[in-house]
């Protein structure tokens, strides 16, 4: 009996974390992170319910990895602190996590990371024998996995485009997916993100030419921002600076880190003498320079922020300047930050190309409606599981299996937690593993819950009114109590406000006998709510205190 | 001289408000709210800074209205609080704002409303003669405005589509508006939101047919959504229903109010035998229905929001239904709260059609690029100001200026508070007006600004923590500093952290002589700050509060 659980990576987009399990062997596909929605003020990141895999830590034997962005790998810090199992990956997968824990002031410690090669290796681990793929995606070393076990063949695709001409140079390998595949896999676990646009997702080879075109005719600076992870974009802004013979300047760490990591493995290619700091630009003319600069959703604190508020030291733009956006703003990414230092640039009178002007500087990550059918002739299952989407795609998913001859009934729509058991060829959902949200903010990992999550939309958003009471150890109310407030109404005019509700609280509790503490609060709390709703529309947090003398 | 003013409404797409002066002369163009961003927690609607009114209220001789959208008449009710001035709209805006009277119990008192016929009216205010003319938008009884006054002639077109086959029966008067510019206006003022767009922004009439098709095939019950005031598109629903022979039912106040007022002028025609109520609803087959819902962008208490959430007593969807939301998502509504009733309803096994599956279900009520360019031939005037869009729009609009061969230097991109002086023929850049956010927040105008949205945001992420000190009028603390915290850490885990917080500020502060509230406030916020962030990496606001006893 072959058991997959999706413990996360189900109806949403990111926070991948997948289990196979084999009698007393188990092995995860991907440990990544997930972003804050609205609902979670103040939350720096999600990741996924470890519970499980930690409850049955004996059992797992190994930790397996499709690619090196955030989603797919940004848990593992927090997973390998639980638990203790060697890695397999890809090389450049290998550079991010070692770069990420180095980062972070994290030590590996004694997990043993087996970096493989997407084109040759097959590795075991216990039943479980894995041969990677080559897939494409926007981050270079992407993989898929057929995974051979004793109840049959499962291809396990986290994210993928078609791609046979990858500007990476690491295109979609049909041909070893085929023959792994054979005559069809048993199921086909794969991502759905794309599953509501017609087409193949295309290669995105020509961004080049049209950013070449742009820069072209710039007078002055260039700067091009993509994600910090877009190797194969960022080679086709070298050859455009190479081509118009601008020096590189690399803006930020995320990208300096990156960009390194690729070069060294060899997939990102330049000469020494293309690339200069922002210390040796300086001596160089505007128009001699392309800037390619980390932050391109406008993050605070990002590159690309601080250059567009003019909050930089060491850079400026001036009216000359040209920028181009090749990322279009997509969640988890906010289009707000985006679209606010995109009109930054423009109001200092930048050249800003961007998603709005559909010049055809992005292509996504994620492989369409056509790249999806492929996958599913290239794998023929007899199952299919969708990740790596929300519902809508999900259900997407599901009617392209329709459409192309399948049964919807051999489709398995799973929410977090849940699972599909493989036995004798056949397949039924599993039970239910318990699975829960886990934020992480600072230091405190799952230490938020609803109850803090729904008082800090209170305090944001209308702001508190904290009311101290001096008090006899009988409850009898001694003097005048006082009333501080934080973003609930304006100092200067709440004055009079604060102190009239001083007065009629006052009239209230200040000569009744028979309080106590309890009720005390409980009735200057309800008088506040109400006087203050009353007076100003507002429902301001009321948190009283008694203090004892 | 005469005086153009944008108080509002430029470098942003809503809160209308303009002012044209001239001598002791003034009138107003629209008077709209606008809607807070992430960075106005808790507020409910931004109106534009009426203290340059207010200050020359002597001045204002009447207030005129283009159209019945919330950002062209929705800050009426605040501006009539300090000014009294008539007003002039055609008749949907006139029973627009009487309804948004009565809804709010307010009373319009002894204000004049003029409503005026937009094919034939012609009307003075002071020395300003004024001609309305029909344009096409996504509400009927829209209108752009030529404005004669002594220093010549203004084209005003707050908003418009040219349009000439528009759903609700109102296309854009061309010859009328071309007759009225003559060989040229002086000044050409109009909204520059779709300056990025190529081509016409389509009529719509396909969208019936599209929704037809959808509906035709349909098992159960159908529901539609669009924005409540979508008069033109409510009428295609009804005449789908009509060929289906369904049943109409209106559902949500806000879609009630309107059509009701739109049907009363023969806007939009119905037999009374085609609607019912969703008691008699109850008495049909889903598949004899078609109901037109509010709330097309799931907004939080909608109807469509407790439709999808299952949490409404007097309907629900079941497998065999039908959705489609003819509004695409698009600022200030928020795409979230959409996808998020979109995926309930498919997650609820409704057959959904919305905005990403690009059936055409929606158009939008701005002109593109070709319908501003068709305005400048119309009226052909000497100067230009861009209103109601972000800057990137007001730089599109000024290249599409150029690009039809007119000067960059006779573009007047003001932001809020600034103008353009006109005389002699000729136009300056006039005196700019300070202006500021005028946030309203329950009962409150204006009374929240930097402070409490700062400390509303810093509540919000961090949550805080209330210290509280008994001390003698010395300043000498007595007994052990109460501690309180919300929204900070989960209370089950935070009593040992509240504990050491505790002991640790007792040791410093608890033996000390000489302290001063101010001094004990201040060492204890240092201290506790310095705590929690070592040990949670959070920083919460810290209010010390001291009791004298």
């Amino acid at each position: 009996m072959l058991k997959f659980i999706a413990l996360s990576g189900t109806t949403g987009v990111t926070e991948n974390l997948y289990v196979h399990e084999y009698k007393d062997e188990m092995i995860i596909v991907d440990c990544g992170v997930g972003f804050p929605d609205l609902e979670m003020p103040g939350v720096d990141l999600v990741i996924p319910d470890f519970s499980y895999i930690v409850k049955n830590k004996h059992k797992l034997k190994g930790i397996v990895l499709s690619q090196g962005h955030e989603d797919h790998i940004g848990a593992l810090p927090f997973l390998l602190r639980e638990v203790n199992a060697p890695i397999w990956c890809a090389p450049l997968v290998t550079e991010f996590i070692e770069e990420k824990f180095k980062d972070n002031d994290l030590n590996l410690g004694d997990i043993k990371i087996n970096t493989f090669n997407p084109d040759t290796a097959v590795f075991e681990i216990g039943s479980f024998k894995i041969t990677p793929f080559r897939v494409s995606h926007s981050v270079p070393d992407t993989v898929g996995f057929l995974i051979e076990t004793p109840e049959g063949k499962i291809m396990h695709v986290p994210e993928h485009k078609i791609d046979q001409k990858s500007v990476d140079g690491m295109s979609f390998d049909i041909q070893k997916a085929k023959t792994l595949a054979g005559s069809g896999v048993l199921c086909l676990i794969s991502d759905c993100l794309g599953s509501n646009g017609p087409g193949f997702t295309p290669s995105g080879t020509e961004i080049e030419d049209i950013m070449y075109k742009i820069a072209q005719t710039a007078k002055g600076a260039v700067y091009i921002s993509a994600m910090s992870s877009s190797i194969g974009r960022f080679q086709q802004m070298i050859n455009v600076a190479s081509k118009l013979r601008r020096k590189v300047v690399f803006v930020g760490r995320s990208i300096q880190n990156k960009t390194e990591s690729a070069h060294k493995l060899g997939y990102l290619k330049y000469l020494d003498n293309q690339v200069v700091d922002i210390k040796q630009s300086k001596k160089l003319q505007p128009k001699d320079l392309l800037y390619i600069i980390a932050g391109c959703y406008g993050q605070i604190g990002s590159s690309v922020y601080r250059l567009a508020t003019g909050d930089d030291d060491r850079l400026s733009v001036s009216t000359n300047d040209t920028f181009i956006f090749s990322a279009d703003p997509a969640p988890p990414y906010s289009k707000e930050s985006q679209d606010f230092v995109i009109d930054e640039l423009i109001d200092k009178g930048v050249d800003v190309h961007y998603y709005e002007l559909k010049e055809g500087l992005h292509v996504s990550g994620h492989g369409g409606q056509e790249d999806i059918k492929m996958l599913f002739d290239i794998a023929n299952p007899k199952y299919f599981i969708p990740t790596g989407g929300t519902i809508r795609y999900m259900h997407a998913y599901e009617k392209l299996v329709v459409e192309t001859g399948r049964s919807k009934q051999n489709v398995f729509k799973l929410k977090p937690g849940e699972g599909v058991v493989f036995e004798n060829g056949n397949a039924r959902r599993g039970e239910k593993i318990p699975v829960k949200e886990v934020m992480v903010h600072g230091l405190g990992i799952g230490d938020i819950g609803k109850v803090v999550l729904g008082d800090r939309t209170l305090l944001g958003k209308q702001g508190m009114v904290v009311v101290v009471f001096k008090a006899t150890k009988q409850g009898k109310v001694l003097g005048k109590p006082e009333i501080v407030s934080r973003g609930f109404v304006f100092e200067g005019i709440s004055g009079g406000l604060i102190n009239d509700a001083t007065q009629r609280l006052m009239a209230i509790v200040g000569n009744r006998k028979n309080l106590n503490t309890k009720i005390l609060k409980e009735e200057s709390t309800r008088f506040l709510e109400n006087y203050f709703f009353k007076a100003t529309g507002r429902s301001p947090m009321i948190l009283p205190v008694v203090v004892e003398v």
